[in-house]
């Protein structure tokens, strides 16, 4: 019996359509689920003629590959990803390779390939992005791990992975957990991403009392220039599409009430842990947490008062308006992603290549967009960059656009329209370029009631200064003798 | 020889101002330093008339107290805390207790309640609040765990907590954790505080070249009334301060970088795991990395140009309508604070108590503040409330200042004054009180590329669809046949 160039546990979604990009380049792969009925379902939905070896239980699918063994797991984070490296453990040998492709967390990445090392295994985690479709015809591949069990897998990651220009995106980016790391970095802006489209929706549909086929028109203007991205043209197609059973726009019959599975909440942990800023990607994840609390919303409506949405200017305007905010709120969202990358990659030790990500991204992924060339570009040009506003082209960008972006949240404040992304990317965007901001005031109160310290402006940076003077503070309402 | 009513270990700056609070209420107190240096020297300061009883080594405080011992724990968090456990245990009998007083993670209070009790000893975690100065003085008292090993210890700490109006600012929270937990989030909100407090400076002493004195002035004006509270009181001490070396203001020599301990990032992480929307706390952490980047500031603010700040309208009702926009940013801020606290009692099973959170915070601790008479009303005549901003004392507030907090936000904006937690809080408000908001946009989105599905505004709640013809998408930079 032929052996399978690779194998893969996991047939969800994602899993499937890999086991068919792979399968459609030529290689012979062997698949195993848990629940093994979905092995036979798979199996007969992918076609009989297909080079594909359904198994079922591990050992089975252990025998089917060729050596070293490379297996690919596309399963649920967390705990099941540890049970099945401990279930495959006995029927592996030294140098197979166990790649993680699921939405891991870095630090277990890391964690698992210490352990596996170990025991003579090879490890890879890697990012795949791209969704369904993506991984179906081409995903945006990160890969972090062991470099010699890269060399061994790269060919068939290559073939899989989406190409821009005919160049793959999938690149090696490093050791342990900064494949995952990379990907949760790019799901964070992708949740920015989609909050800022939403909010642009939300502001323009609410002021100009658009249509869908406005916002259809408008959206299909946008992905041609700078917005041109994968999030825009699913927008764009959203709005095209009707709800079979009500005939009304899909966008219409959903309802407001946003979930999330997790990686955008891990970005803003880890920004938070790290002390890095990504307020814009922050705001996202809580933009969700509250669109979930739609009963209390409800509730609230009734109770507390705002302006009715109103404009009397121009509409074509404000529509061109509003683009140049969105990109330039974009651009500050991922100069904060590739911000924390670069801490991350100090802290770690990583020697991340900040324009091989900028690349990976391009293409494949959700987040792909035609202004991830000059993200590209910014860090070909300076690998030290240390934050994407400080490069000259994007300094340009948002020199031209910052007068629109500061009108476009005037505006959605004043007519009650929240809009927590635009607004603190543009806060984020302020607080950068003030060589002034009031954190003296911070630290003279941390050192009024903490003695926490501080330094002066006319002394050497890291010099810790005292007041040992601040006025004992009588509290009004304690009417005890001391 | 005197046995000790309670022992102490840990004598930086709060274990020591707690130790001279309760010698100073009549209890004798047992003292521990690992450095030992330090007690000789607190004791010496002390006076040794007091009636505090320097210990070396670990037996010989526990041998120095009553029994059962009562020993708080003042020391940084995580290691040490465990550490000190450790060493403690051999020299402890059965129903000694353990009081951990400093600012540990509850999770850790959670388990080592547990481990303690799994050896006979009873456990009690406790928030402090108040700085070295209401420590000394009386602070605000946070209780979590044993309810016996609390009734055997309550006398103390009742009597050294800051009172209002004849009442101590120290209750029994619940078990496990809740303690450490409750003063998190005061820790929290306390960061949105302090930053809307320095937005407020920043915006107007930009807008109107204000000197310090003009505002000791405002602050000392708004120190009466809805604002009245510990940090617009300090604030205003702050600006009568001249440096001693210069004789310039301090708060002009101070450095504009603050630091932060952990806490907020905490209360900001837990915020994000369990699903609650915090924005305003979450960008007071980001303000203060992004203040941290002191150095790449001074270079952007070279290459990125904003406007400058100017205002010709009524200096007086500037000031005065920044005060409305402070109180009202700050209401949202606390909102947030304690519909975290619903959502963990709900999911810790605390069965928390809020009107008693707010009633503790009313005194000794550093949010202290008039308002918070207000809060503890709101929860005393509804337990259930599911927000601040539901109830009618608050609605009313927002309701009479929101035009003016409007105005406050989008004028920073215009002028380049960076206002994250004004502009967050608002975003919050609008979010919260909005019946439609776009994330049926996003739950397309996120069903489109990974058929996450959603629910419908037509079906019931909990009923999930899929849209299953969403269009493919071409990817017009991928020039290779599939």
């Amino acid at each position: 019996m032929v052996k399978a160039d690779i194998g893969l546990i996991g047939l969800a979604v994602m899993g499937q359509s890999l086991v068919l990009n792979m399968e459609r380049n030529n290689y012979t792969v062997a698949v195993y689920n848990r629940s093994t009925s979905k092995v036979d379902k798979f199996i007969q939905k992918a076609g009989r003629d297909k080079n594909i070896i359904g198994c079922y239980n591990i050992e089975e699918l252990c025998n089917a590959l060729k050596q070293p063994r490379k297996i690919i797991l596309m399963i649920k984070a967390d705990k099941p990803v540890d049970d099945t490296i401990s279930n495959l453990f006995p029927f592996l040998n030294s140098g197979d390779i166990i790649i993680d492709c699921g939405n891991s967390f870095f630090k277990d990445s890391i964690r698992r390939s210490t352990e596996l090392k170990g025991k003579g295994l090879s490890y890879l985690g890697i990012g795949i992005s791209g969704g369904k479709e993506g991984a179906l015809k081409g995903p945006s591949i990160m890969v972090g791990g062991s470099k010699k069990a890269w060399q061994k897998t790269k060919k068939i990651f290559r073939k899989i992975a989406a190409k821009v220009d005919g160049k793959p995106c999938c690149s090696y980016l490093g050791p342990n957990g900064v494949g995952h790391y990379v990907k949760m970095v790019h799901n964070g802006i992708e949740y920015s991403d989609m909050q800022l489209i939403a909010e642009a929706y939300f502001f323009l549909k609410n002021l100009l009392n658009l249509t869908t086929d406005e916002l259809k028109e408008i959206f299909t203007n946008w992905n041609i220039g700078d917005l041109d991205s994968y999030l825009i043209q699913i927008t764009k197609n959203i709005f095209s599409i009707k709800d079979p059973e009500t005939e009304k726009p899909i966008v219409d019959i959903i309802l407001d009430s946003a979930e999330q599975k997790g990686t955008g909440i891990w970005t803003s942990q880890e920004a938070l842990e790290i002390g890095v800023p990504v307020p814009s990607i922050a705001e996202a994840v809580f933009a969700r947490s509250i669109s979930g609390q739609k009963d209390q919303r409800l509730k609230a409506s009734k109770l507390l008062s705002g302006p009715t949405p109103q404009f009397s200017g121009n509409r074509n305007s404000l529509i061109e308006t509003t683009r140049k905010a969105l990109y330039a709120a974009k651009i500050c969202s991922y100069a904060q992603g590739f911000s924390l990358l670069r801490t991350a990659s100090k802290k770690y030790k990583w020697e991340l290549k900040f324009k091989d990500v900028a690349a990976i991204w391009r293409g494949g992924c959700i987040i792909r967009a035609h202004f991830l060339e000059q993200v590209e570009n910014a860090f070909r040009q300076n690998q030290g960059l240390e934050n994407l506003l400080l490069d000259s082209y994007f300094v340009d960008i948002i020199e031209n656009s910052q007068k629109d972006w500061r009108y476009i949240v005037t505006l959605a404040i004043e007519n009650g329209i929240p809009v927590p992304a635009f607004s603190s990317a543009l806060a984020y965007y302020d607080s950068y370029r003030n060589p002034f901001l009031p954190a003296n005031l911070i630290q003279a109160q941390r050192d009024y009631f903490g003695g926490h310290g501080f330094e002066r402006v006319d002394k050497e940076r890291g010099e810790i200064f005292h007041y040992d003077k601040w006025p004992a503070v009588e509290d009004k309402r304690q009417h005890r003798k001391l």
